[in-house]
């Protein structure tokens, strides 16, 4: 994704950098007016007023009946996001499940979905169907009436070539060079949905947006989500910023290899840490007489992770073992990991949350007791509190920082009421 | 180190931060008139000339004689960098050498040493007196004569506390909480040398950013310079930018564990990278007739990289077979950090470089084999260039990009020479 500065330059380019400025600055200081907006962005106000206008039209800003109380002059119109008009939908498609989160203007949450799906059997273009049929369901959803989405995000478990949103290597998913995105615009045309941006991106940058913006470790800037799926991976967030390395691939903790000869990998490597320490790797060890021949099908997962949580609290000493030890090579992946990024917090997500009572004490002893620095640097291991949704909802949230900086494109003036008289929204804040 | 915008506000910060817009814009645009600074920078003419003053006072910037060609109006004069009236010092201490390295303005080496030493052996307070020394024997270079130092940066291969200048842990030199910023300032004063702002930071950061600045793969911004010393360690640029992590130790890639209850290594753990593909265990392994008993001596370790190298060259077995081996290690720990961080060239450094040739084919093996993302990313691994003074010509180049974007404090205004006036100094370029 590039900046906005990178763009075409001339008059159009400027003014809609601005209008991305005005809206952050409404995003950060709302209620306010916008003689507030002007000093703190340095535009001066009739400019402002003319871009506050423009973002009136398009249905992103509102004033809210309130207005500020002046000594001198006229009062000035307080201003404040308007969170009624549009949706940004986020999806993530895993092993065993499709999670649909769609968001508005101000990152609450509309609508969450979680679907069970067994994407490994049904590859690449069953899901891409799945993924476009979910998509329709959500912006046919009653909470998302009214809105115009402004871009749909897909996670994926796998090595993303974002600019092309193809799905470079899926070893869980059996994807290769999948073409996500073009296939998924194309679907969604045929089924008359409207037009609307296709990001697609990797779940666990995508969860670590998700804890950044909303998680219980919001806003530190140096931290890491670490999904707890069929794979692992990991998002790793520096001052802020995903890392993503030179062509996108950061971030691949599961295949670092941790042991010599170790049990065989889906990317056909042996030792990886997802090898080890793997939610199906865990499950045949946890819950060995539950667990079938073969590859797990994907919609049997969650079951077996219930099963496996209730044998641990029942004190099942096969589940135990497996949890603790499985807690300890999770450990050493995170250890290796702060020894090079050196996070002040690693979240683990997915099914790692329900298994975390089991797996944090050894996984923290291990990243203490390995990691080079003092007490790990100061690094925290903490289970998520956002589940299954992490991906989607940080996919979701990622578009809102996209069109907040510019890097989508902002959706059209309304046709319907003029802009200075239109009120607050029916889903307006009180 | 904080940026420029986040220093204290009013009208002097804000004069400052524009002097600095001013330097860079000379620095990117040179030789340029004042015009050119005006519009590149928005600024308007009159502050720009009077910044430009300012900066000329300074020793900073000069007008070098030539003038624009303009059909209408007075020819604009044309400006450059001063390179004639300041100079940063770098220094590195490392296990077995102290190495200086001074650069002017446009960071053109002034100078470049290389000092045997026994760091190890000296201990933390030996060595700040012998980095004190080196540093005053620099300042009292002729290459140096006639110029102001705008600061002295000091390589340390270790975990350092940054804000404090603080060595938190060296485990190949033995320190621990070692005040060294505190110290050397001390040890300045007292012997009356000029007072310049000390930074301390670790080896591998440097290097990295002499990689960066001025190595065969200048301005790659997804790089990693690995220092192949008694420690080996990683200075990682992601987009550009050193990833400090979050207390400032990222990069450890010497310790992170590949080999269960392999050897002892000097952090106390076993099997860590450098335990098994350091310049120690390579040498003991390589030339083991020449290796004493016991630590190795700091000052004979150069000697006996070059026993190893001439060996290798004669087809000896035991080093062949060593440096292909360690090439291997240090591939599966290059191949990890590659999962994680996907950089576009890892460069190897230090005594590495004259081994390169026998450690670089099965290093290149394992990280295209081991690392997840097909072709390693596309990550090349390639020998330094700049022998074992990266890491200090790398501190002494981070302290002319301080100067550049407002870190540390400008030089004083000059009593001599009125500005308008002053022609090239002796060492401008032509």
């Amino acid at each position: 994704m590039s900046s906005v500065n990178t763009g075409p330059t001339g008059f159009q380019a400027v003014r809609e950098a601005n209008l991305g400025v005005v809206l952050r600055a409404v995003r950060s200081l709302a209620p306010c007016s916008r003689a507030a907006i002007a000093a703190a962005t340095g535009l001066n106000k009739t400019t402002v007023s003319s871009l506050v206008a423009d973002l009136i039209s398009r249905g992103l800003v509102r004033e809210t009946g309130e207005s500020t109380q002046r000594r001198v002059g006229r009062p000035g119109v307080l201003l404040a996001l308007d969170d009624s008009t549009i949706a940004a939908i986020g999806l993530e498609v895993n092993v065993d499940y499709l999670s649909v989160v769609a968001v508005d203007l101000v990152e609450q949450e509309l609508l969450t979905r979680h679907i069970s799906f067994d994407a490994r059997a049904a590859g690449p273009e069953a899901c891409a169907h799945r993924i476009a049929r979910a998509t329709a369901e959500a912006m046919a959803d009653p909470a998302l009436a009214g809105r115009g989405v402004i871009g749909v995000s897909v996670a994926v478990p796998a090595l993303i070539d974002a600019p092309s949103g193809t799905v470079t290597r899926a070893p869980n998913l059996g994807w290769r060079d999948t073409p996500l995105r073009d296939r998924l615009t194309h679907l969604m045309a045929e089924a008359r949905l409207p037009t609307a941006p296709i990001l697609v991106d990797n779940d666990a940058n995508l969860g670590a947006v998700a804890e950044f913006r909303s998680g219980h470790l919001t806003r530190t800037p140096d931290l890491v989500y670490i999904t707890g799926e069929v794979g692992i991976g990991a998002g790793v967030l520096t001052d802020g910023n995903l890392l993503r390395g030179s062509t996108g691939f950061a971030g691949e903790i599961g295949h670092i290899p941790l042991m010599e000869d170790g049990p065989e990998c889906g990317c056909g490597r042996r030792g990886c840490l997802e090898a080890i320490a793997g939610i199906e790797p865990i499950l045949r060890a946890a819950v060995p007489d539950r667990v079938p021949e073969g590859p797990l099908s994907g919609d049997g997962i969650a079951h077996l992770v219930d099963v496996a949580v209730e044998r641990a609290e029942a004190g099942d000493a096969t589940a135990l073992d497996t949890l603790h030890t499985a807690g300890t090579w999770l450990g050493r992946g995170i250890a290796t990991l702060v020894d090079i990024v050196n996070p002040a917090a690693v979240v683990l997500g997915g099914y790692f949350v329900p298994m975390a009572p089991w797996l944090l004490p050894n996984c923290r002893a291990a990243v203490r007791e390995i990691a080079i620095a003092p007490d790990a640097g100061g690094c925290r291991v903490e289970p998520s509190t956002l589940g299954l949704s992490a991906a989607a909802r940080g996919g979701a949230m990622a578009m809102i920082d996209a069109l907040d900086s510019g890097r989508l494109p902002l959706p059209p003036a309304r046709s319907a009421a003029p802009a200075a008289t239109s009120g607050p929204g029916p889903n307006a804040p009180a």
